[in-house]
């Protein structure tokens, strides 16, 4: 099935031409050889955002904006009622990819233009939300747009919070933007969680499970919360490499070897009995003023993160974890430092929607397995707050937040497809 | 005991004050609040060969200088044929302790000065040799100053190497600080072996071997060899630490980690079975560059230091290593890239210098006992020419290379009276 042959039998057709004239067009607009920049409340954004409005205006979709500039396109459905919202971002890392987040934005303006180029109407609402600022590598600061959507914002991240690489606030950026800081600082939320029956947001998977598994899109279960120490330290003593017998080391660099490949042991042991986890350690450092091939090492940097989509299986595992740092320290004379934990709740998706979005891709011949999702996403926010909430995830390669970042457009039109169907349906379903 | 109280049976008694003098002048003229600095062929090293000289000199001792600047102070025996040198070197690292080196020198001259004062000659030459620039920490060289003494410093040598604090050639430091570096490029050894009956270099432990065992002085068996990889890679993939499975990653840390915890478990056996070896990694670094506490790691570098007495034992655990590194690359799916090997060969001190050396210790009623030596020193390139040679270790605290070195001046003494009575017993013993 090529990308523009998306056809359904309920006359309405998801247009993926559409969709891949704006991801064309964003390439172009925010793209140079270093990859995407799409800086949260930056000119990257600020021009992706442009870009989608335009094409919204011409599809004569209702725009409105919220004090934190977030985008809303909204096709009006045939009564009134709770309605659909399909959200993600626009904004991308640094150096980054065209899809992630992206890709969301576009498939819900696809769905959208399908049912105007038919000249059809939904039962509700389909509201496509633009998200602002999703990427905290920007603001070191979760979530900025939803939260400010749903009055989740601190009046304080206002003034408090700053842009990485500039130095300049929040508020500053929202106000330079065209926002309104003044509304923002009385922590209202613009959207209703009565005029919500489900938050969708489809995006890449970021993960290789999909492609590993040959198949185009799979159905979210649960985002995974997350316990983090991202500045955890071993402490041993410095020795000669040559001269210091293995009984009297206190040896840093072994000590996390050991702790590591336990850790790892214990992760196995919980995956065995099908609990959701991962386990990373992702940076680890021996100290670069003190270190030597031939000195036994007295220091260790490093990071550890702990993901799941049960925070009592979080809480189990690091309980283990603590039971085998205890152990090293004892047979290694070494002393864990762990610093700071930080974190997040994890998300879990809302049953009917999963059931209905498995149903919509069965219904159109497509195999979509349940998965949980390991990275965070604006739709933590929402299925947090009580709001239905599901996750579409459609297959890449390359991982995200690089500028490899890769899509098949027929795989983002498998997700369209079962997109449209869970619009068409949903209504029905609720009613 | 205290530190002057040195007699001996004999009517000679090791001059420790003297070394305890010497000591004091060596940190006044060369220490900062830092640590102690004496660069080879530097300013602090000159400083430290002029102090050693001008008591040489007090002493009556004949003095002489090679055409690399090491220093020979001979105390004449009464009759002619091999002699003993007493030797060790006077520069250190940057940033360095006061003892690493200068306590082999200094315990010579004690023992000379003992002589001296006693009026006593012993039955063949004792020759205090003070060699030049053994800290490779300089030149990235080992043992310059010895093997320029025995004709095995290479002419190219004198070009290609280079100081790493100033860039500035072998040969030109050798010139300015008054060498002849016409002679040194002829390649002719300055040293006949035909006149040393044994080379003995004292030196302080640097490891923790001794203050474990709380006993002053310990007799070399061997100095350690070396294999080295101080480049070593782990290349696996980068990935998300949420959305990737444990089974798709190709974990570098976590190769690392388990290559770690195998490689020590084989030098458990090894040392279970009685192989002398000491195996470190003092260096593992994900890259700065890429790494993330999000990101599964794609890339560790990481040093490799293993020791032995033996070369058959470092072949063995070679053997066993890169088969531990074959079974990790086929589990994690990574690749290990070992970069350049380098090493030493280890070098055997000689049985009768051992036996003479714990009998000396015995006579006096000290336990000192057969130990390896893990860090490498100028006596190995003696060893190695087939010159009999032994080392003396003095226990001291807080390792070396560093401004805490520590080595009480009891465990000095006791060095200084095994010595002495080696110097006296050794030539009967070999006639």
């Amino acid at each position: 099935m090529g990308a523009s042959e998306c056809k359904s039998d309920l006359m309405v057709a998801a247009d993926i031409h559409l969709a891949e004239r704006l991801f064309d067009a964003l390439r172009t607009g925010t793209g140079s050889a270093d990859g995407i920049c799409r800086a949260s409340y930056g000119e990257g954004e600020a021009i992706a955002h442009a870009l989608v409005q335009k094409v919204a205006h011409a599809l004569g979709l209702a725009i409105t904006r919220d004090a934190a500039l977030n985008l809303y396109v909204t096709l009006h459905g045939v009564e009134r009622g709770p309605g659909i919202v399909v959200g993600s971002h626009l904004d991308s890392v640094p150096r980054g990819g065209n899809f992630d987040g992206a890709a969301g934005v576009l498939m819900g303006l696809a769905v959208q233009a399908g049912f105007v180029h038919a000249k059809k109407r939904p039962k509700r609402d389909i509201i496509v939300m633009v998200i602002r600022a999703e990427e905290s590598t920007w603001f070191n600061a979760s979530y900025i747009g939803s939260r400010a959507a749903l009055g989740q914002l601190g009046a304080e991240e206002l003034d408090s919070v700053i842009r990485s690489d500039n130095g300049r606030t929040l508020g500053d950026h929202i106000a330079v933007a065209g926002g309104d800081v003044a509304a923002l600082r009385k922590g209202i939320a613009f959207l209703d969680h009565a005029i919500i029956s489900a938050f969708i947001e489809p995006h890449i998977e970021q993960g290789p499970d999909l492609s590993d598994k040959n198949l185009p899109i799979g159905i979210v279960t649960g985002i995974r919360g997350s316990s983090r120490y991202r500045t955890a330290r071993c402490v041993g003593s410095y020795a000669h490499s040559g001269a210091t017998p293995r009984h009297l080391r206190k040896d840093a660099v072994a000590s996390c070897a050991a702790l590591l490949v336990r850790v790892n042991a214990l992760w196995a042991e919980f995956e065995a009995r099908g609990e959701d986890l991962t386990v990373t350690v992702g940076q680890m450092m021996t100290d670069e003023a003190e270190h030597a091939f031939s000195k036994v090492s007295g220091l260790v940097s490093f990071s550890l993160d702990m993901r799941s989509q049960s925070n009592a299986t979080l809480e189990d595992f690091h309980s283990g974890l603590m039971a085998i740092a205890l152990d090293v320290e004892r047979e290694h004379g070494v002393t864990f430092d762990w610093g700071q934990v930080s974190g997040s709740q994890a998300a879990i998706m809302d049953q009917r929607i999963v059931l209905a979005l498995s149903d919509a891709a069965r219904a159109i011949g497509l195999e979509a397995p349940a998965m949980p999702c390991g990275a965070g996403h604006d739709a933590a926010v929402f299925a947090n707050l009580g709001i239905p909430t599901g996750m579409i995830f459609i297959r890449n390669q390359n991982g995200s937040h690089n500028p490899d970042e890769a899509m098949d457009m027929a795989d983002f039109t498998a997700g369209a497809e079962v997109l449209l169907r869970f619009c068409l349906d949903w209504p029905e379903k609720q009613a």
